[in-house]
């Protein structure tokens, strides 16, 4: 833990070393060390709730708002929470070894496509300390070594977690170095991390568009960002207004600030009359405030204001921006194609949904649509790594190469061809 | 084919918009539209040669090298090999649709995980007419659209070539736009590519390491790198030394100069007395330099000179290299764990192969060596898309997100959820 005098590279060169020997341990060997992680955390507890403290009091010194000390905070049951979600990983498949596939090609070697880990999978998350333990947990399960570079503010809580969790790892059988910590350092401790090439094969941040941007500017090595979501909800003609209503909902309002919440409501011209008096209630009921097209404000503004609903214009930066708050962008469009057309120009491609009874129009919608996740009758929420029978998840990517979605233990695995042959040589 | 008033941004825009339907297509149209490509270019085969002949012209005035030359003209029967490549194209199986894996989750919902095109791929290349179109053929049947980014030294023969192909696949029934071409100019229009994030999905350059270079300066698009590789060939206690030889030599000497062909042989110190002599006169009678370490120089040396093999001492940097030439780098290891630690340390991941009898130095090197390809008792010169049956290929991957080893019609696609429910909401 004493790092200070450790440098970045040595850190991540050790964990490259220990990383060669994780791809060979077996899947008991790293349950068993992810146990044995989950047991020290609570035998720990104290240790880690002390260095916490000090982390909450030079946060509320320095005037951290509320919500952001909150992250900061660990008490007993968010650290008996933390080492159950070990546990979970724990039981979770071992990604590791599973042939993708294969078979004897017509030269007669034999050739399988093997899953394998990574490597080395660095993480650069914010001011909440269950990340270090969570995506510790992911990373070993995964084979892959992890490089933890957290935020300063959690620093004392940070490297009580980390600690306890490479020497449970490492006295449960898994090598020295695979978990490496940094110090949490400025920006160019950010920078060095990120241009390990020879080290360091993949960086994950978590975090927000600041990060990203500071990311982008300096990495050379291979980096998943996680994406903003503007997810749609699409009403077609031929609706279920009863399901359609209360996927709106959820969508919605249910957990307004995160990636796969609704940013759009989109409505067929021939089902508007219908649903969309149903609708601007229950949104204006929750407290949403309504930003909607011209259509929309023509169809539903008089009605909509005597019931108290908050509605205004909607200009076109309105349909492409993720609010993560009560707020909702409402169109009208003429058809399926429409509504596609609308999700591919204005969307971030992470989850889209059409409510239909109609075959056509959710075979037009599924195939049309350019994103990660496409529903149909169902809520955008569900994308989501528990959800989607991964166990958990370390992030949810929206762009197209390599991760799309949910990035669980798969996702942080690459792949090796094994090839066997009998003096094969090619003629 | 006039481009010269349209923009980068244009023809990028063009393509975004043609791979939403061609991302639709069917099979049988897409293979319709290839076959439609190929018989063009055979009845075109005169405008292409004329173009090219103008290409050659400029070529041999700016005094480019012959083997520039070579690979810059075109003949009829390269027109017709051509034109067999894209038929067969046409002839592989469909990747898109595919469903890699799903089923009934937890909450009821059905999830199908489905491959589908990437979008836009835009392709740099050298002066290499055929490029153009079997690029174009890989990326149609792929249902993506393509951006060409040729050389200015074969714009000529690029522009007829696209053109045609363009013309027929969108007489075939495929998208207008889906084929577009770049004027092959200068570096500012290659920085222009690389950043229409908006359109472009992937780019994929073909050619040196200055390509690489100076498109690591400036892309923000994703770009997968076809990398070099330092291959090796260990000899193991239990070879078979008459395999052994063969593949050495096969790895070697068959094609020195491509990416697969093997710069280093490690041998194990209880074989190399007696697999030394052969090999040295192997590679000597074969023209091949031996850059030896120490101790096969000691072992090796004076009768390798009384045979007329060209031995010389290899600095730790002969390790380190790809010479795609004949020259080979030599050494001695004390077992197989000892060979895996130095091809993990110098190999680029690219294709490694352990010769050897021994089941468990086998296993131990194929989980222990971290490249695309590992393989036993078989010549490094397999890895190639044609040869693991996948058709073609349009690069090799030495990278480990989404495509590692041969990129082939699979490995030019991503995948989406697709998710159906009854009215499902997220509790």
């Amino acid at each position: 833990m004493a790092s200070a005098t450790v440098s970045v590279a040595d850190i991540c060169t050790a964990a490259k070393r220990a990383s060669r020997a994780l791809a060979m341990c077996d899947t008991a060997v790293k349950d068993a060390a992810l146990h044995a992680i989950a047991r020290e955390l609570r035998a720990g507890v104290q240790e880690i709730l002390e260095a916490n403290e000090q982390d909450m009091r030079a946060g509320s010194e320095a005037g951290l708002q509320d919500a952001l000390l909150d992250r900061l905070r660990l008490d007993e049951s968010r650290v008996q929470a933390i080492a159950e979600g070990v546990e979970k990983v724990a039981s979770l498949p071992d990604p590791v070894g599973e042939v993708l596939d294969g078979g004897r090609l017509a030269n007669g070697l034999d050739l399988r496509r093997v899953r394998v880990p990574l490597g080395v999978v660095a993480v650069v998350y914010e001011a909440r300390p269950n990340v270090t333990i969570d995506a510790a947990a992911l990373c070993l399960k995964s084979g892959n070594a992890i490089v933890l570079r957290g935020s300063s503010t959690a620093a004392h809580s940070n490297a009580v977690l980390a600690g306890i969790a490479s020497a449970a790892a490492v006295g449960g059988g898994l090598p020295e170095g695979c978990v490496g910590i940094l110090a949490g350092g400025g920006r160019e401790e950010l920078a060095e991390l990120s241009t390990q090439r020879d080290s360091v094969d993949l960086v994950i941040p978590r975090g927000g568009e600041g990060l990203k941007e500071a990311l982008q500017a300096v990495a050379t090595v291979p980096v998943i960002y996680a994406a903003s979501g503007n997810c749609h909800v699409y009403v077609d003609e031929s609706a279920d207004l009863d399901d359609a209503l209360a996927i709106l909902m959820n969508a919605k309002t249910q957990r307004p600030g995160v990636c796969n919440a609704a940013e759009t409501l989109l409505i067929h011209a021939r089902t508007a009359p219908r649903f969309l008096s149903l609708a601007l209630q229950a949104l204006g009921a929750a407290g949403v405030l309504v930003r909607a097209d011209e259509r929309t404000l023509a169809l539903a503004a008089p009605g909509a204001q005597a019931a108290g609903v908050q509605i205004e214009p909607a200009g076109e930066e309105d349909f492409a921006r993720e609010f993560l708050a009560p707020i909702i962008a409402v169109g009208i469009v003429d058809s399926v194609q429409d509504a596609i057309d609308h999700v591919n120009r204005h969307g971030s491609g992470h989850s889209e949904a059409i409510i239909t009874r109609d075959t056509a129009s959710a075979r037009a919608f599924q195939l049309g649509v350019d994103a990660a996740c496409v529903y149909v009758n169902a809520s955008t929420r569900f994308t989501d790594g528990g959800e989607f029978g991964m166990g958990a998840e370390i992030g949810n990517s929206t762009q197209k190469l390599h991760a799309r979605g949910p990035i669980g233990l798969r996702e942080l695995c690459t792949f090796k061809y094994l090839v066997e042959g009998d003096g094969h040589v090619r003629a």
